[in-house]
């Protein structure tokens, strides 16, 4: 019948708390959607499943980190950006280019390396042997090399960012450049690195 | 009448599900609180819109990555720190001072820049010819100098604090910093860091 | 009397929206749960008190920030892990073995440190008067040493990680290194940077 129906319902067969009216229940329902508006607007969740990367160094040994850590980062299933300035921005050539360019940043090109291929190592590179070395280690060992590294990257979609401003004082041409590669500022890494669970500087 | 709407009001016009008496509702609404708290005492929640760095370097192309980064998360309005650590206290120095000093720390303050002005590139320096080159650069690109960088940190309200035992282990006196630099140590790092969105270590 | 209750628990003694009734008070909790979910769901949730870094580098001023960054982390309640690859893997090394290695291996044993005692600095080394000055100086003022922080960062629970790959590299024999380090992959950092609150590459 209604009315015992209605009772019971609402008294939960005699389990039901004091507090238990419907106003005390509304007044409980704002309170937890406002805790989650909260949750739902902070810092946090703008997190996501991502790897952001300031690649600024220019030598084999930390180009070599930076392409192992982007490609298994990718292989787990992050999102990864790397962004490459000042001296990173010699890992991303694919070839000098001399004309178009003035006395300083033919220099710079004469100077810098061509490409990955000629990257020196940090440390310990003797002119060059040390690089040949660690490279022949890697062969030797079936680790992939820098080139393969890179081309898994970008097959794994990892975002590739030169920066602007460098190229610019560098006097780096966008011909001089990986197919592939975007053009960013440090509004590009920022914002990655704003929403990524992990942000290096290498 | 008053049982005929009690009755429409816990059946919602027939659509009410079997399992909706108020008991039941508690239950879940407490299932829901619980959670709730849950989501806010994870250590997500510590996570704050900032950026934390370590500035451990001391040379004039991490710097000025430094403070691009630095100056450009402030400006998209992240509360940004930076902690100056071992050669990268060179970066905040004012001037030189070499009263009240020992032998070694007279040798530090006489081998180590003694500021912005006078910092090495990381390579390609060339006894200093490198990083007139990039400043020249700069300048012929209106890009901001390092020092107009700087000022812009300090207006941006970035956190600039230098290494309590750095400081103490290079004896480098408070007076040869710059104004507005707070001092801490570790602590003061990792305490920024643990609620940022990224850290950088430069 | 029943009638009368129920009336007014639902009416919550005339103070009762008229939106109130328990049909949309389900649907108001079916959308409060989905949202829950979401966030408990997000990427953020994965965050822990937890710092990981990689340390590349082989050098003195490095390895003692790296320590001191681990040590007050780990202080302060967060779970460190310290992932050591290429010249980073002479923090962790105790001796020195030319037994079964090739002689391009024997190479790198011969030119690389032997341990934490060995490691030159970054800049100023002055053929390892420089180190010796900086384990001096901190002596002087009552800082740990390097090898005080990695013992107390192994009391802390820190968790030390040797690069599987850089370790086969360059030809160094588990005997080699510290007792208590672990073994891993480029996928054991990414798991701890994943869930960390700041990762930072040293």
């Amino acid at each position: 019948m209604a009315i015992q129906e209605a009772q019971e319902l609402l008294e939960g067969n005699g389990t039901l708390p004091a507090e238990a009216d419907i106003a005390s229940l509304l007044t409980r329902l704002e309170g937890i959607e406002a805790r989650l508006e909260q949750l739902e607007e902070s810092p946090a969740q703008d997190i996501e499943n991502q790897l952001a990367m300031v690649v600024f160094s220019g030598e084999l040994d930390k180009a070599i980190a930076a392409f192992i850590i982007a490609t298994g980062a990718a292989a787990m299933g992050l999102e990864v950006s790397m962004f490459f300035t000042f001296w990173g921005l010699s890992l991303i050539k694919k070839q000098k280019q001399y004309a178009d360019k003035n006395i300083l940043e033919k220099g710079f090109t004469a100077m810098l390396p061509g490409g990955s291929q000629s990257l020196n190592l940090s440390q310990m590179n003797f002119f060059g042997a040390g690089s040949r070395i660690i490279r022949k280690l890697m062969k030797d060992h079936e680790v992939a090399s820098l080139e393969e590294l890179m081309a898994m990257a970008q097959e794994f979609g990892v975002r590739m960012v030169a920066c602007d401003m460098s190229q610019e004082l560098l006097g780096i041409k966008d011909e001089e450049l990986l197919d592939g590669v975007e053009h960013g500022g440090v509004a590009t890494f920022m914002g990655d690195a704003a929403q990524s669970k992990a942000s290096l500087f290498i």
